[in-house]
């Protein structure tokens, strides 16, 4: 489960890209040079990339932990590798 | 450069993205499961790529090929490859 | 480590790959329509990627539990999500 | 069309690439450390992403020009921006 820091560093990531959000958006209505507002949006996928990163991190140091050291690993490591190649390839 | 049809599909689009955005700070303030909040921040990749998707759609339509047909297409051929590439290694 | 059930599969589909390399090599060699030996180059990025699923299902499911269960699992966790968002970024 | 260079080049790219996946299978063979074998699928990906690019950029180039300057861009843009998507979500 997520814990304090977690929580508290994705909260932040998180403003900000609801911040470069709204940004892409005013890039919109003012009809902003397409290819500069294709690269904000590569910006902001790359940001929440990073989110699930750290997410991912404490998840496998708790709850996959916890079960492989209980003996109960496999369930948690086959939903842990479909959620990785979820996100490499974007499905 | 961005038409009123691509303006107001991103913008909804965009608009939808920011509701995704808000509902994963809740999903990680109530510390909801890992796996479930990694699924959320890959589906707003995936709008968001949506909409990265129709502003490129809308750019060689007009921009890429006004130059290409003025003779002047090579820069902004180069561009929008540096750009695809960026998109798909995210970079 | 690979067990002998991933190492079987590996190779086989990395046989397979070898081959869709050559066959898109052939497709260059012929100067096939450039769209058709591009999807053959992203259907062999995806083959990888299978490839890569299962080594890393297999990593997890001995060094990094082995790791876990000692109480070390720390720089194998550190490690695991190094490399996987060296996948989903294609850094 | 493909012309002299981007054929040459990919080829040399392809050969290269064929070699990488040779090395992965021998890897597999000697029961590497998973992680490195995952690295040298992951080098594999990008260097086949580097053909992709190459490929694309002559299409845009040749295919995509001419059919834009003849005032018939339209089908030959949607299927380009089908193929940037196809790889940039690896579907």
């Amino acid at each position: 489960m997520i814990n304090k820091t977690v929580k508290k560093d994705s909260l932040n990531r998180l403003k900000k890209i609801e911040g470069q959000v709204r940004g892409i958006m005013k890039m919109v209505e003012d009809e902003q040079y397409c290819i500069n507002i294709i690269n904000q949006i590569t910006a902001a996928e790359k940001a929440l990339s990073g989110v699930a990163r750290i997410v991912m991190k404490r998840h496998v140091e708790s709850c996959v932990s916890d079960a492989i050291v209980k003996g109960q690993g496999q369930m948690k490591i086959d939903e842990l590798i479909n959620s990785v190649f979820k996100i490499a390839n974007r499905k």
